[in-house]
């Protein structure tokens, strides 16, 4: 499977020169990102493509080249039968199916599928697709997604991290590259799986489970082979986030018009996710807001949250979210109470905790390890009003102090969403852009917690 | 209660050279933005504060003077009663107690609230507050908010808009300040009531239904006087939106200690909100991102959507979204699809709407006019993805067909939340930053409707 990801060559069929070729576009994102292997490009002319040689057949690539790690394939769904035919004899054993015009659009389309698959199965050749954009992986440099501009998208190659995501379509996936590129978590690999014909989700469970992913992220309009899914999910080793869309008739006719993925039932689906310990995310947005719960906190062990606030009226807020998602927010013992009095400066000591306006970094930093340390409490819900940037330094040491103590903290910055993403860009703080969310991500720490604990994992 | 956004004339008390002087933060601001009322300020040393010229009591105010429009208290609580005596003799009727100190810390500080309250019944004295920030109005460029920083907010008062704030919290209030410099609509006033002893949220929705405001927005910990509220909300000519906390007993608690608000059983006021007409928002974002939906886009007027996007994906999400709020989205009729499919690059004419890739602004804006002019559907949800500038040309225009046809388009732009931002800030469009927002706006909308059909309003 790596080499879908990191292959040693590549051939691609569909790249020429003339405009608007996507697979031309291909070739110079992969040419843009110095990817160090050789590609060789299959056009009618033969023609080079971004310097990459071109051949008017497969059988023209000299065969010392042999085998070729991956083909790459963009053109017109009927051609796909003869080229997987064309890699098979060439010995190819894997491709990345990107051409649309499948079982998406109809009869016509599924049968074409089929015939393909069937050659495909004849030669052994393994593929992503058809209607996909393939892969992307960070840590090499290496995208065959198309129609991607390298210049907008290069620099997130820059800072490879720890989410892998699999998408079941190309504008889910390039909306979740939009916002990576303001939250502090970065991408690991990204796969776009179409069609799904051949490979499927379960399988890059798998693989994901043997890479350095932390956490992975779905986006998913059916599931191929339910058993299977859910199966590979439960033995899964990493958090698996999947936001699903056709929960209803209308959004799943909608999502078979887009891919060809059938309508499931979505209740079976809700409690198999349970049972299998897969998050259901609420939106979209949480695919790339919650990640970073997972990659920079540990995992809340229970349901006891305090509040930590410097302005007051988001005590209140947060205690509505925190109740409505089940969580509790115990009144501290005195002990507690007559230690976090004596730092100074706090108004309310009960929970919410409600400090005063202070320019001590100390303040925070005892307030937050009194808090931690105290058995009365699983985790906390920081909600720092930014007055001054020393605020921000406190709040950096408070995500050190919930590694030392084992308790997660879910921060948010009562602010614009534009504040708050200039604020976490320039500091590096895993902050949420809402209350609801910052709950919502203590939420599904807590489940997955529970999950491993029931199955005997932690 | 004009004069407590617009004064003729003003003295404040507690306004010192001394550092962290509140009262000397208000002067600030009043004298930043150029207010050209005359102000006096009040203070144990009769110093002059930012230029305004100071006395050490009220009476040697020159009675030339009198009478002066608006008191602005921001000294100690025990000095209240004998601020308002004083003041109720010089004639003075209207204060802004921002002091804190009173209900809101227990049972000595009510008796003093009482107290004050009693002095100023003796005098007709009418006040905002205690424990309250007090108005902000943009039109005529006044604020007697404290701890504003003028270079940092002093650009919204550039560009005064529609929607005015009832707001029980200060630190929610500066968070809508924040929120509006980066979303397309803009305030006109906005009022903390704090613990509300005098004038209260009905009082200002009395008055907002007599000036410029078009939408009424509202954070609220509590209600002073339900029938009150409800009997004048249910007249209000204006749609009114709140937020409000304390939908738990641990919420309502927190709130308790913020500001002085009793705690009020949360399903009595969901059910009288709906009664009269009460939008009740879902979180304090909604707040800023739900007017737009009633300055720029006519009412809702049914239940039928049709979705319009140019990215796969987003048709199936949405329709789910759609569903779950209630909405229909019904499968366009051969007429309406043959009218789509002649436009040319339509991928889907069933509904979702879903086009190919287009250079052409006239495409957009065919496939606009005959949704939006047929009678198979009610309203639109237009998710365009950005490919070119000329979508947001195309989509541009869409606002002004909506006026045109008086039927609503709820639009989300299907990318980061910061790119989304960028792209509203500098078009203007009304663009909602997640599918879940764009879909509320249409529930908000069409249940303001029928609110107003069941009332004979429209």
């Amino acid at each position: 499977m790596n080499a879908f990801f990191n292959p040693k060559s590549i051939v691609v069929f569909g790249a020429s020169n003339k405009p608007f070729s996507l697979g031309a576009s291909v070739c110079r994102v992969i040419e843009y990102l110095k990817f160090p292997s050789p590609v060789y490009v299959v056009n009618s002319k033969g023609e080079d493509v971004h310097g990459y040689q071109g051949f008017t057949s497969l059988d023209q690539i000299p065969p010392e080249n042999d085998p070729i790690d991956l083909a790459i394939i963009l053109t017109p769904a009927q051609t796909l039968p003869k080229i997987i035919e064309a890699c098979g004899q060439k010995g190819i054993k894997r491709a990345i199916i990107e051409s649309a015009g499948f079982s998406e659009v109809g009869e016509e389309g599924e049968k074409l599928q089929k015939e393909m698959t069937m050659v495909a199965q004849k030669y052994d050749v393994r593929f992503l697709g058809p209607n996909c954009l393939g892969t992307l992986s960070l840590p090499n440099k290496f995208t065959c997604f198309f129609g991607i501009t390298p210049e907008i998208y290069g620099d997130i190659f820059e800072k490879p991290g720890t989410i892998s995501y699999i998408i079941q379509s190309g504008g889910v996936g390039s909306l979740i590259m939009d916002s990576f590129q303001s939250d502090v978590v970065n991408v690991n690999k990204m796969v776009s799986i179409g069609n799904k014909e051949d490979l499927d989700e379960a399988d890059l469970i798998e693989y994901f489970n043997q890479d350095q992913t932390e956490v992975i992220g779905m986006y998913l309009e059916s599931v191929k082979n339910g058993r299977r899914f859910f199966a590979t999910a439960q033995k899964s080793k990493k958090p698996i986030l999947v936001y699903k869309v056709g929960r209803t008739k209308a959004g799943s006719q909608a999502a078979k018009s887009h891919t060809a993925g059938l309508a499931n039932n979505d209740r079976i689906f809700e409690a198999a996710c349970k049972q299998a310990g897969v998050a259901r995310l609420k939106s979209i947005s949480e695919l790339h807001s919650i990640p970073k719960m997972f990659t920079t906190m540990p995992l809340l062990q229970g349901k006891r949250i305090a509040i930590f606030t410097n302005s007051g009226a988001f005590g209140g807020i947060s205690s509505d979210l925190l109740i409505e998602a089940g969580f509790e927010i115990p009144l501290l013992s005195d002990s507690i109470q007559k230690k976090l009095n004596k730092v100074g400066k706090v108004y309310n000591s009960k929970n919410p905790i409600d400090l005063g306006p202070t320019f001590s970094k100390d303040i925070f930093n005892e307030i937050f390890q009194i808090l931690l340390s105290s058995d009365e409490i699983d985790g906390l819900l920081a909600v720092p009003n930014i007055w001054q940037p020393i605020i921000i330094e406190a709040v950096k040491d408070l995500v050190n102090l919930c590694q030392k103590y084992q308790k997660p903290a879910a921060i948010y910055i009562p602010a614009a969403s534009e504040i708050i993403i200039k604020i976490r860009k320039e500091s590096g703080l895993p902050s949420f852009e809402t209350p609801e969310e910052a709950v919502r991500a203590l939420a599904i720490s807590y489940a997955y917690y529970l999950f491993k604990e029931k199955n005997n994992l932690n």
